[in-house]
């Protein structure tokens, strides 16, 4: 993690220990500077950083102001470090239906930019938030870039294996959404009714290198999953 | 707009061109900057507000490379630019069912950060993307901020008038959505039947003051809507 990352994170934290709320005034830069002990220019970057995720707004000549939506139990939708990293207020867990390398399918092959028959490992899991169903997941990760993983692993976080036990760098998803009505295939996993509504998310994940290394199909469980974005509507 | 934000215009306008995809190599930085003639500086910002975007990744000494996706007639789920800036490849066409200026309900009040009673302009549309239902949308424009809107604008793009004719700086947004099953009163404006899968999005916009100005509640037909993220997960 990089100085700016740190400093951003221990931002985060006083907003929390202080329990400051949408539109409380925080110190003013010199201020921060002294407060966190850091130079001028870390800080800018610490600030533009927590402007991007949306937990801080800036007016010029007027202070930096806390972002924060009061809605309880969303899901931040917009992540690419997986749900476990993603959802630390809630109690994740889940059930592994299939574990298994295969030859990619050619659909498959096709999002993840590899060729029909390119080992990956499959799988397939029921992930519960809180003690309830919150979706099922199917996930293709390519062998070449992920050489390992087993059962015990995929139980737990996967991305965050992927980061800390082999070290990939990941960079940047594209996330494609639909919504429709259950399949009875799925519904059953869910333990809801064919023809229920359902919101599927396809994503293609990508190392920091541009190589797509998991294709994952979500269906999520209409009444134990909503969703916060909070938007830059300029990027910045 | 800002020079950086021009040549970052430009440099997309340059990818179209080209037709180029996902994973072409943009020429190197040097080459960039005089084919583009501006300073490194500006070109720098343009880069990292294109990576931003999802328009382009940057891999440390290997190049500067394109992202596209290569799926058709997904909306861009991401912005608060409003439909008619967002789908410009679309023809969007707007049913103006209400128009009102109203006493604030005390719900809506809540999202808007304002007293009840307070005036709102309350707009009710079908919107209508390359000649399908597209959605529902009700939203409540607070008039302290939003002084003059009619019935000529808002079956135009409201966003484009704010920005141009009123000169609001539109800053972020809260966005929370949810999947659910339609109720009979929005099933029949969408000409669908109660019970069919929906999503709801509503968003709360906010000028880059932080003042809320808009609280829109917009529900989906499942069948003409699809979505996609382009995102970045390390936030840059």
């Amino acid at each position: 993690m990089l100085k700016y990352q740190q400093t951003a994170t221990e931002i985060e934290a006083y907003i929390e220990q202080h329990t400051l709320q949408q539109g409380d005034k925080l110190p003013v830069l010199d201020q921060l500077i002294r407060q966190f002990e850091v130079s001028k220019t870390t800080m800018t970057k610490a600030l533009e950083l927590l402007e991007r995720k949306g937990i801080i707004f800036q007016v010029r000549g007027s202070g930096i102001f806390v972002r924060k939506t009061n809605r309880k139990g969303y899901i931040e939708l917009f992540s690419t470090q997986g749900f476990k990293q993603n959802l630390v207020a809630h109690d994740i867990q889940s059930n592994v239906l299939s574990f298994e390398l295969i030859a990619c399918p050619e659909a498959i092959a096709e999002n993840l930019g590899t060729a029909p028959g390119d080992m990956v490992y499959f799988v397939k899991r029921i992930r519960y938030i809180d003690g309830n169903i919150m979706c099922l997941e199917e996930s293709y990760y390519r062998q070449a870039i992920v050489p390992y993983l087993n059962r015990e692993i995929v139980e737990q976080s996967i991305f965050e294996y992927l980061e800390t036990a082999l070290g990939l760098n990941i960079g940047f998803s594209d996330m494609y959404m639909h919504v429709g009505k259950l399949p009875e295939t799925i519904a059953e996993h869910l333990e809801l009714e064919a023809g229920d509504p359902a919101l599927t998310v396809e994503t293609i994940f990508h190392l920091t290198n541009g190589r797509p290394f998991d294709y994952s199909v979500i269906t999520y469980h209409y009444e134990h999953s909503q969703f916060v974005v909070q938007a830059n509507g300029l990027y910045l």
